[in-house]
């Protein structure tokens, strides 16, 4: 028999709140037998919908709090004044073992300063970054940091490759990911120095195996490695990128579908295979960053997500506890640090 | 009647030169009447290809080299050995006035170490960029850098405005283009310093009217400005992102398609269709990169493109020299110095 597992949701936080949490936890409620949920919010908005599905009720607990995080507020702002908030109360129940992750789809700047006041950062990791899966052909790439850290260096860039290793061997089910840096790929402009430095740490890391270079924006998509790492800034350009020329060419697709009368047919003799192709690019597919790198885990919903998406980011955040992904982490620093602290360094910085 | 119009073409450079090369000029020969062409690379291997294009023969003068740039050149190596190579040649012949715009599909360092030696940078230009035109789904977008500098200050990104509106102008056709600066919008984390600066500097500038403030990656493709400016880092990380999610949309929709015998009969019915949805997607219809920032028009063809595309990039080449593309980069330059030559300075640098 297998163990349970709480996952505390933050039950108010993005544009559906409360419903689409609600909806999104009966949903993970089926494909996740041994899951608790810790439903942290309004017990007045909450219960009512509960008192609708007696099967999720059967394995929830409402945590009650009048308290909540509004999606514009500054992270400064939430921090000072939400700490009865049931965003933060979500992550603290991580902080202090009342459940295995937390599950949010408000405000990514808030939960970001919150979770690290509440879960802190792992030790011998300087900044936590955002880690999500995207499609490619090969079949899902694990990319970070999207987001959390507009600068990087070497170092930075070296732990957020521990951590996407983990993420990988977690939620992939991965047993040696490889891993490959962003960079561009234009003659004599190998790109930045932090990039050339922390590909020489990687060559010298426990990951020298799995490192397997530069990698180029394309090869997000053709799954050329398996774990991209590269700063937030860019991250976070490449992810919304991406987005973006999907949404195009579905946009050009469906134009196509309406030029003739002919192709009006051939749409509905395709809608199956259509319905195949658009799950295949469906954004809540892939719904469900990870901040890595803090002693528990949070995971961070689309705010503007439905069930079925906020279904997938709980099941990101049950993967990750249950394969144990941040003591894969604390593992993989250890042997980093115990090789670093070699008398003599292997690693020399020198261009 | 229209003046006659001289563009040199570096007939050696591309995977598939000097035949695509030949190709191209061929197919743009038709779309535009008043252009000659310097052909300028080995006319044993020219005239042969000549010889059975007699319209394209008439409009063509062939230039005699045995020298070429290779692929795989180091940009150093081609400085210093190509003097009587086919691509420097080519952009000496608009050193010299002799063409208004060289088109090469040869090595992108090579062609840009060379390109700033034998054009030079404007007057008021520190650096020059790599701009392009790509979809959205407004029409066209112009993006620049796209990765001639992996690092740009705000004074950089500025001048790379100043130019993307000037290439707006000419290549689209548009009289107050927007401009946008890419960043990135997760809270609290509003982007890099410099771009923070540049902002200030726009709208202090005479572009201030055009200034949509920031932009992220998904606006490229939703085209919500006419101009998107960034260093050449980002922007080549996000054109290839680009690419690299439009082939992998396109296969999973031909998978799609073989998946079923419905939807094989729904292809058939849709070919005309698709034919037009894959014309709007065709990297060949967006070729052609111009190294702007320079005295002169020098333009960048994808290496492996074919003859439809060489000749896209040099249609590029075309609306650029017709419009008069450097001079309106001169005159902005102009007015912005005049501007900051104000004793009272109103742009402030700080933050």
């Amino acid at each position: 028999m297998t163990a349970r597992l709480t996952i505390a949701l933050d039950v108010m936080g993005g544009d559906r709140a409360p419903a689409i949490v609600i909806d999104g936890a009966n949903i993970a409620r089926e494909r996740f037998p041994n899951v608790d949920f810790l439903m942290v919010g309004d017990e007045q908005r909450i219960e009512p919908l509960l008192a609708r599905l007696p099967l999720l009720r059967k394995v929830s607990h409402v945590l009650h709090t009048d308290k909540s995080v509004s999606s514009d507020e500054k992270p400064s702002t939430a921090l000072r004044n939400g700490r009865r908030s049931s965003m933060r109360l979500a992550l603290d129940a991580v902080a202090d073992g009342r459940a295995a992750a937390a599950v949010s789809a408000g405000n990514t700047g808030a939960l970001m300063a919150m979770a690290k006041l509440s879960l802190r950062t792992l030790p011998g990791i300087d900044r936590p970054a955002i880690a999500s899966i995207i499609p490619s052909q090969r079949g899902e790439t694990v990319m970070l940091d999207l987001g959390a850290n507009v600068t990087c260096d070497a170092q930075n860039l070296l732990q957020f490759a521990i951590m996407g290793d983990a993420f990988a061997r977690a939620v992939l089910g991965l047993t040696n990911p490889t891993i490959g840096l962003l960079n561009i790929g234009a003659e004599e402009m190998k790109g930045r120095e932090e990039l050339r430095q922390a590909a020489i740490l990687l060559r010298e890391s426990p990951l020298a195996a799995q490192f397997h270079g530069f990698v180029e924006g394309n090869n997000l998509s053709t799954g050329s490695v398996d774990v991209v790492v590269t700063d937030g800034f860019t991250g976070n350009v490449a992810l919304k990128t991406a987005e973006g020329t999907a949404q195009l060419i579905v946009h050009f697709l469906r134009e196509s579908f309406k030029s003739s009368i002919w192709a009006r047919i051939a749409y509905v003799l395709m809608r199956p295979a259509l319905t195949q192709f658009r799950n295949r690019v469906d954004p809540r597919r892939y719904n469900g960053a990870v901040f890595v790198g803090l002693n528990g885990i949070a995971v961070k919903s689309h705010g503007g997500t439905d069930g079925l998406g906020f279904a997938n980011a709980i099941g990101v955040a049950v993967d990750m506890a249950m394969h144990g992904f941040i003591d894969k982490i604390r593992s993989q620093v250890a042997v980093l640090q115990a090789t670093s602290a070699d008398p003599t360094p292997a690693v020399s910085l020198a261009p």
